[in-house]
């Protein structure tokens, strides 16, 4: 599940989509959204009023109705959190529901291994002296417990929960973040704080990938060379894996296992060599990529080995779903072993999508054995496929709608792949069910929602956070809120608020970042390398594999692991730059600022150039330190000539040109993001006398179709 | 061992300690210090010539003579550090000695766990080809790796170690951290960054404070109430404490189990007031202080339970040493049993203090049956204290003279009690064994070493690192460097550098102060508050109790619990005006950058008030806010006044003091450090016109003198 034209298909999906969005502020149909709330995903539906509930150290909460440990663990857990957002110590003890400041009233426990069709609506209502809390099940009151948390407002007099009153339910009911700890390994401690964000954000799927070529993660008993031999010692303990399945259930979020077969399979066989379909012998995989290794599904001993082990691994995993991969089998190995081809040959199975298809359907029974549901990546859809089978689409929207219409069920993970480290507005962009998928309200029924996917070839330990965070609060907020939800800044301005309280809640997306750049410098002080740091993204898609020859063992220590995925300060001179030119003929907004951190980039080369002489592991980025001091030049040059009012030669424009071209070409596995819209200040320059004849939008809109450069421009969103 | 007076007895040390302090990059004595380097700490003998190996992606280890898995896999984790600090992937096989970059020659494997009298020597060639290390044990090669990584170089040319040749080996062989996980529990991740800080720094004990009135930490399976009712859920498992003892034996790091009694021991009877001299029933403790609940040193089951328990964990805890604890026994609950009074005429008892011998005397077969050698506070030096108990002075060094004199081995803390939050120049210091502590060579062997100490009533897990780091690196050297390594600013200079690698090590001291901030202001954007936070530090000593009411539960996400304890801000403000002021009579001396950071004080002051009526956590500054900006005016007043050279009425003196001694009283548990040093600055610009009269070093002393204010300044050292 790792093509480049993945987003080809879901860009477009993604224009339709945006073309519903309406501005900041306004009311959105059924959804009236207060403009300064920092709600994400935003609910179903929410009012706020004049109402004002304080949080003091005397604020209590009580519990009315259905209570089990699981809902008393999360509230405590909340008001935990609740008293270090404030600095108060608050009562731990429960209050009477007549007298305290928060009352939650949960009516039954629901599912306590939670389960995709649980009821997870609640409703808030603050009024001036409480605030209620009330959810069908515990689940539900845990998601609304999530939002009371971000409701928490300050002003001079103090913390308060404003008057609200909200009503809220997901809009899917499948909403996952594959975790990818096959390539590289994530300590539990890093997947229970992904769970904590996961929980924060309402996100309830933990696609769990455990098994991939370059690594086998779980510790097997039946099969022990399985990990002893897999996994470099890499693996979770069969009581890691009870433990983070119970963490994830505490927080009403699905685990659902993934080994993948018959691909993938690689590092089954360093233990298993007799599991494939050639006679190995197989060593774990350090490269990336598609590998050979296929199970042999013309053995009844593999099918007695997974049996083996499904039932084994049903027991840890509660969950009915069963991931079975799926994608991206070469076939290599089943054309060239003459034993498979006589047996398709024997059972008149055409080719190997048949024979897959044919594995699959061996597995079936299987599952069904152990009580799971079959789930696959969408190559598993060919004829045949049986109809409970779940389709998980990483291709395109159309297999998912395909397979609606015949009846599957399907989850999207297409245009959700965090791991090609777009921006988080690219991501909200993508709807799994916009409103022209041409699906009927039955077929439509069958698109269960989507997973973000953490792809792990490219994080660590240090990393994962900044990869998943805060981009996926977005995601999340797609697949719980209404479909109308989708102006940008307005997401953008709550996701800010959303990052700062994920990570108070352990995660460590913005903290490492700096840890990353001290060890780079090797000093305390990282201030001339946060000039350079805070204005380049990483390369998009699959271009760093490109750049950098790497393979598992190598460290994620560059600069490119330490900068924002979704750069607040690239984003920021990229607004100011669109505000400039959209403020023709004064060109006076932001222009201050601007000409501020052009001069900064141009005049910070000096230190950054005496940094890189004197730290080796920044060698690679000397180009962008020229490169940025020449964008300062060229920007300080087109405020400039914009302020003079006067047109440049063309040899000007050419000059700058070459230099943005050049600086358009990604270094190091980084980019400029802005370098798009610096292109189009520079030839907004050239044409200041249009303005004349042209009324302003016109003319902003000429400047942004002179500067299209030849091909499609990254950062242009 | 918490009381207030302990640094008036260290400080007299330190000052004898301090006057053999040589300047930086001079010679000392054994010590030939490059001042280049970044050693810490420094070794006992260090020469650098004028080789010089580069580091590359093909850099190679051999292992020559003995090898076993500690050694191998303590290298391995070396070589991913060097990938990390370089960003280069370098070949995980072992190569050929003749041909490798780095050769890691060891004799035998030394004591598989580490002991006490453990062998940690090695020494460390590099010439122009290869680096040579030699250690007689595995634990001597793992300290060699350490000072390795530290001297990893680099310049234009790229990463490489430099010619040197090192002879090392530590001072003292008790070389310890005390961590109290009993006031606020640290997870297990939390502990193991710790000691990964520890190796990186050449610690060899890690005193586990395990048991408190607030907390009881450990999973007895034989007393299962003991961690059941007495923890909260908080404790370690068997197996959680079996992980931690391994992981510190892989790093030749010992762990010495304490469980504190007879006092200190409210949270063993929640599950078994039987225990205690009074009835009961007992809670867990929420304040912090010295409480009654006291061993009945009477009863006979109180031995044979105690004989069970030590049985059950000396399993647990391999090292020969036991921390008894034995401190701040109140004696209370003992005058008021009737029945112990009874047994103490009895047995000819005369007080408590010999109450708690005889009971010391009764744990020592018990401990000696289980192998273990007993070692406790200070309190527990009385007389009939067996020959062979370890005495921990917390008190003073005279205590530790004392028992030295009288053939007892001792262990110093005093004078290193991190939780004060002093200085890491304060700690530095003090000296386990100064030249002048009168002891003979045979009395001074007595002396082990010493014990930072970590106690926990202020630290989260959160936190903790921040309040351990990177001030114990400095205390560190004291224990392992030879007595005459006291240069103060050699020694931040190094810290500095130490402090960038513990955190890439995994620890959060510097990153998790942003966090916290960010927390309390709610918003991404932190600069302004970093004004303030960037140069106050938390009250020392015990004074943050006295103005915080507080207990085990409350949050400890204040401004106090964001900012160092050692402020690196601070430090240079004040580093600039004695600059400025010893550069007598130009004041000239970065008068530029002080004018700034001034300005950014008085100015900063708006967008900090705005800050502090938005984000209400921080309303208790709200009075620093207003000190800060006023002590940037009175900086600014007195950098004009000696650039002017002009002598100013005494009114303007008095108003400016006033402003001072406002701001030297202590806020929301936080304090400006720089303030005396201010203070000399506005008595220089009172008494330009006696330079006239007095050489400038005489001129200085006349300024310190009368800017001294009434009592002690804090920050003055």
């Amino acid at each position: 599940m790792k093509r480049s034209w993945m987003f080809a298909t879901s860009v477009a999906v993604a224009i339709v989509a945006t073309a519903v969005a309406l501005t900041a502020g306004s009311s959105r149909g059924p959804v009236a959204v207060d403009v300064t709330h920092a709600l994400m995903p935003v609910p179903a539906s929410v009012k706020f009023g004049a109402g004002r509930v304080p949080i003091t150290t005397a604020t209590t909460v009580a519990l009315r109705g259905f209570a089990d440990d699981r809902l008393r663990a999360a509230v405590q857990r909340a008001m935990r959190r609740l008293e270090g957002r404030t600095g108060y110590t608050m009562s731990r003890a429960w209050a009477d529901p007549a007298a305290a400041t928060i009352v939650i009233e949960c009516q039954t426990a629901g599912a306590v291994i939670p389960t995709v069709d649980e009821d997870e609506s609640y409703g808030l209502t603050s009024s001036s002296s409480q605030v209620v809390l009330r959810a069908p099940t515990v689940v539900g009151a845990i998601r609304g417990v999530e939002t009371l948390l971000q409701l928490v407002s300050g002003d001079a007099e103090g913390f308060y929960f404003p008057g609200v009153e909200i009503q809220d339910r997901p809009r899917f009911k499948w909403r996952g973040l594959l975790i990818d700890v096959a390539r590289h390994f994530e300590p539990v401690d890093v997947l229970k704080r992904q769970l904590d964000g996961m929980a924060a954000v309402k996100l309830n799927v933990l696609h769990f990938h455990l098994s991939e070529d370059q690594g086998f993660r779980v510790e097997s008993r039946k099969y022990p060379l399985l990990h002893e031999k897999g996994s470099d010692g890499e693996y979770y303990t069969q009581a890691e894996l009870r433990e983070i399945v119970d963490y994830a259930a505490q927080r009403g979020i699905r685990v659902v296992p993934e080994f993948d077969m018959p691909g993938h399979a690689q590092s089954w066989a360093v233990g298993y060599p007799e599991l494939m379909s050639a006679p190995g012998p197989y060593a774990i995989e350090r490269r990336f990529g598609v590998f050979d290794a296929t199970f042999d599904p013309t053995r009844e001993a593999t099918y007695k080995f997974l049996d083996g082990f499904i039932g084994e691994m049903a027991k840890i995993f509660p969950d009915p779903y069963w991931h079975i991969g799926g994608d991206e089998n070469n076939g290599k190995q089943w054309a060239a072993n003459p034993k498979i081809q006589a047996f398709m040959e024997q059972k008149r199975i055409k080719d190997a999508h048949a024979l897959q298809t044919y594995f699959n359907q061996r597995l079936l029974p299987i599952l069904k054995k152990h009580n799971k549901r079959m789930m696959g990546w969408d190559e598993i859809f060919q004829p045949g496929l049986p109809k409970e089978t779940v389709v998980h689409s990483w291709r395109g929207q159309k297999s998912l709608f395909d397979a609606a219409k015949q009846g599957y069920d399907g989850v999207l993970s297409a245009g959700y792949y965090i791991d090609l480290l777009e921006t988080a507005a690219r991501h909200y962009a993508v709807d799994p069910l916009p409103a022209n998928s041409g699906l009927t309200d039955a077929e439509a029924a069958h698109i269960l929602g989507g997973e973000a996917t953490m792809w792990g070839e490219w994080v660590s330990p240090e990393t994962i956070d900044s990869r998943v965070w805060p981009r996926t609060a977005a995601i999340a907020e797609r697949f719980w809120s209404p479909r109308e939800v989708t102006d940008v800044d307005d997401m953008y301005r709550r996701l800010e608020r959303v990052s700062v309280q994920l990570e108070a809640l352990g995660l460590t997306h913005e903290r490492n970042g700096d840890v990353l750049l001290r060890r780079l410098v090797g000093e305390r002080d990282i201030s001339a390398l946060k000039v350079l740091a805070g204005v380049v993204e990483p390369v998009k898609g699959y271009t760093r594999g490109g750049q950098q020859r790497w393979t598992t063992l190598g460290p994620l220590t560059h600069l490119v692991d330490a900068v924002s995925t979704d750069s607040p300060g690239a984003r920021e001179v990229r607004q100011l730059m669109d505000g400039l030119l959209s403020d023709a003929p004064r060109f006076a907004m932001g222009r201050d600022r601007l000409r501020a951190i052009f001069t900064s980039w141009r005049d910070g080369r000096p230190a950054l150039d005496a940094l890189v002489a004197r730290a080796p592991a920044l060698k690679e980025t000397a180009p962008l330190v020229a490169d940025l001091a020449d964008l300062g030049a060229v920007g300080l040059d087109a405020l400039a000539v914009l302020s003079l009012n006067a047109t440049p030669l063309d040899a000007w424009r050419d000059e700058r040109v070459a230099i943005l071209d050049r600086a358009a070409r990604p270094k190091a596995a980084l980019e400029f993001p802005f370098v798009p819209m610096l292109r189009e200040l520079v030839f907004g320059a050239m044409v200041q006398a249009e303005m004349k004849t042209l009324p302003p939008a016109e003319w902003r809109a000429r400047v942004r179709a002179l500067a299209a450069p030849p091909r499609r421009g990254r950062g242009a969103l």
